[in-house]
């Protein structure tokens, strides 16, 4: 099963896309697609939905899996950051994929152990767990962290399934 | 020219369209697109991508006005909001068409007169500006009360760039 990763946001959306065999896991490849800020919004969303089309396209998962978005203390920077998620999972469901979505905290908890890790150690984490894996930047990091998050728990929801069909 | 006004949210966004020629107004149609509550909040953004796909191929807008989405106290509502927005704002830029955002205090100014106008008089002010017009509901009546608002601002700067050039 191939899944893509994705970590939202309005500056730069990170992506990764994993290959899942039971508890083995593959990297197949990372990114991140950006917009630019001196663009009107409209056209950042457009530019983010084109790119992520494309990943999607290229890579051809069966699954997406999405990270939550922290609530900022800030309204205007929740607003911004819901508008980017917004397109993020609507270009999941218009390929047809059905989409999990994981609180960062539980993310940390399932690829570093613990629920406050740093992106440092995410990063290091991810790398270790993903042989080969050259990250291309702290939300490729995190992206390809939700995806392997997704990997353990619907492998273990898949399991129990098994055992008790 | 023809304008699409668009009030944002995720249950209900309402839309509006009207013909602006000069000073004069003309009703072209008004609704909403819903998403069920029940469903997955992807395939709730896939409902409004799609509805709102099907309004502007319908109605062929040459451009669109959308309204700006009150920042609430409550970050999940916010959260919802933007996610809603986000889809709405890359819709127009799929098609595209030029985006105006106005904030809901200036569209209350320009077709009440006053900034703290209420849903009841926004409506009853919507339908003597719009002869003939029947406003499908609260939504659509704040989606045409945007989109009249950018026709009245978008000729005044039109007439002041005739004057000026």
């Amino acid at each position: 099963m191939i899944l893509i990763g994705l970590d939202p946001g309005l500056q730069t959306t990170g992506w990764g896309v994993i290959e899942a065999q039971g508890n083995r896991l593959r990297h197949i490849a990372n990114g991140a697609v950006k917009s630019r800020a001196a663009d009107a919004l409209s056209d950042r969303l457009l530019a983010l939905h084109d790119g992520l089309m494309a990943v999607i396209a290229a890579h051809t998962p069966d699954g997406a899996a999405v990270e939550e978005v922290f609530v900022n203390t800030n309204p205007q920077s929740t607003l911004k950051l819901g508008q980017a998620r917004g397109v993020v999972l609507l270009v999941a469901a218009r390929s047809g994929l059905p989409v999990a979505e994981y609180a960062t905290r539980l993310v940390k908890k399932a690829v570093v152990g613990v629920g406050n890790a740093d992106k440092r150690q995410i990063r290091a984490m991810v790398e270790r767990l993903l042989p080969g894996c050259k990250v291309a930047g702290e939300d490729a990091a995190d992206a390809l962290a939700v995806a392997i998050t997704h990997a353990h728990l619907a492998g273990t929801a898949a399991a129990l399934h098994k055992s008790f069909p």
